[in-house]
């Protein structure tokens, strides 16, 4: 299976915290890792790259040379890595047709396989969304009055193939500096802005379920959806929001179980 | 490193997710489980024997003919079954001299060597205590003037050797005979009563942490003993209470960790 992360140094341990977990969860798989950045020093990307090795699996550098970005509109307090989601398949091998981005503020608990190969022929992505008010906000904000549904970026299926024909950077660019003072998150809000007619929905529960939303979501399910299920039936949690899991004074229903996961990435080797 | 286990049959489930967790926390032991029982069937055994030969330990049975406690005193709420821990010695092959008993309400997260490998030499236990003012109570309660503090016996590591030569069954029973009204959990107590003195200090945080205690215990340390602190020190976290990680509406702060376990427990094999 082939992964995509893009991330600066903040990222790392988190990072390492997330790939741990896929290959745990899934070890009957191979992996290749996909890191596109700009910004990690050499001996950062070793490291990864040996610790990805120790754990059975491969780590390929994409570096992208910020002059590529260089007439990119920017905004305030994003760097062009905001580019690097959206443009991957510019970077990526030619061979490629298919990867699965993940952000790296995830934890991954039970097999991705069914994930990864989802039917996405038609579709230039395939995503969860969160929630239908979040969805109307958005809407307004970005003034796309056609929005059907307003996805999170987290976890995203890409079909690199039908990206490469019918993705237009221009476009992305021309949009950016059309909205720039409504972007909040901008690669998320460009995907959903442009593309959320192209993306194939995702089950939020079981791909890209938000911590923060335990007690919602076992009411409105009634009580089915919650600890027993989740740990039955969900793959990846994602811990969204500022707080994070690997941060003093985080709080959570799932607090304990991130923990556990960062001592064991960093303690434990899987083997091959 | 040999394990003891004392139950029936509705605590299989739990047990086999305290022996993945140990397992699993402790890959480069071998494990000779202990389960003495008087009442759990054959197809039960044959199940669990089956369960831990394929995670790479192995089981013993010891079988407990009621008839040997013909004559031991009973109380209202509990069988003879309250006599295993204390008096396992006598049932244990004699070539073991260190046993090392865990309840199954337990979760290992972490090497238990180091406390397995606890010189007792001059002991006949080793155990943790949890709360000063519990001890008062217990020591009111059950008349025993000289306690120094109240154990709990959900994690005890055995000097048999020893108990061999000093420990008096007869002297357990006069004391249950005696104390009849007064005894809540009878094993526990007698352990207390009778054998306080004669048990070293574990450390509660690092063998017996009393999970429904986080915050008591994070603010009695200012901090220190939170969640990171756990997860990289304690090796025993210990589901005190009567409510329990694997039954419904369970909550608390290590409920996503435990269920985690469950699902691994049930669904994979540790290689031997």
């Amino acid at each position: 299976m082939n992964i995509l992360v893009t991330l600066n140094s903040n990222y790392i341990l988190p990072l390492k915290v997330m790939l741990w977990s896929l290959f745990f969860n899934n070890q009957y798989q191979n992996f290749n890792i996909y890191l596109m950045h700009s910004s990690i020093s050499s001996e950062e990307i070793d490291d990864l790259q040996q610790f990805i090795a120790e754990n059975g699996h491969e780590l390929f550098e994409v570096k992208i040379n910020e002059k590529y970005f260089e007439n990119a509109p920017v905004l305030m307090h994003y760097t062009k890595e905001m580019y690097y989601r959206l443009l991957a398949y510019k970077f990526l091998p030619a061979s490629l047709d298919r990867i699965l981005y993940l952000d790296p503020d995830i934890l991954v608990i039970n097999p991705i396989d069914e994930l990864y190969n989802t039917d996405i022929d038609d579709y230039l992505y395939a995503a969860a969304y969160h929630d239908i008010p979040v969805k109307e906000i958005n809407r307004i904000r970005l003034r796309a009055y056609d929005m059907e549904a307003y996805f999170n970026s987290g976890v995203l299926l890409m079909n690199l193939h039908l990206q490469r024909e019918r993705i237009n950077e221009e476009e992305i660019y021309t949009f950016v500096e059309k909205n720039k003072n409504r972007l909040i998150m901008p690669d998320q809000d460009i995907l959903n802005a442009l593309y959320c007619k192209e993306i194939k929905k995702l089950s939020e529960i079981k791909y890209n379920y938000d911590v923060r939303y335990y007690y919602y979501n076992k009411i409105l399910s009634n009580g089915e959806v919650g600890m027993d299920y989740i740990m039955c039936n969900t793959s990846i949690l994602h811990f969204c929001g500022k707080k994070k899991p690997w941060q003093k004074n985080y709080s959570g229903k799932f607090y304990s179980l991130y923990k556990h996961y960062e001592i064991l990435a960093l303690q434990r080797r899987l083997k091959a």
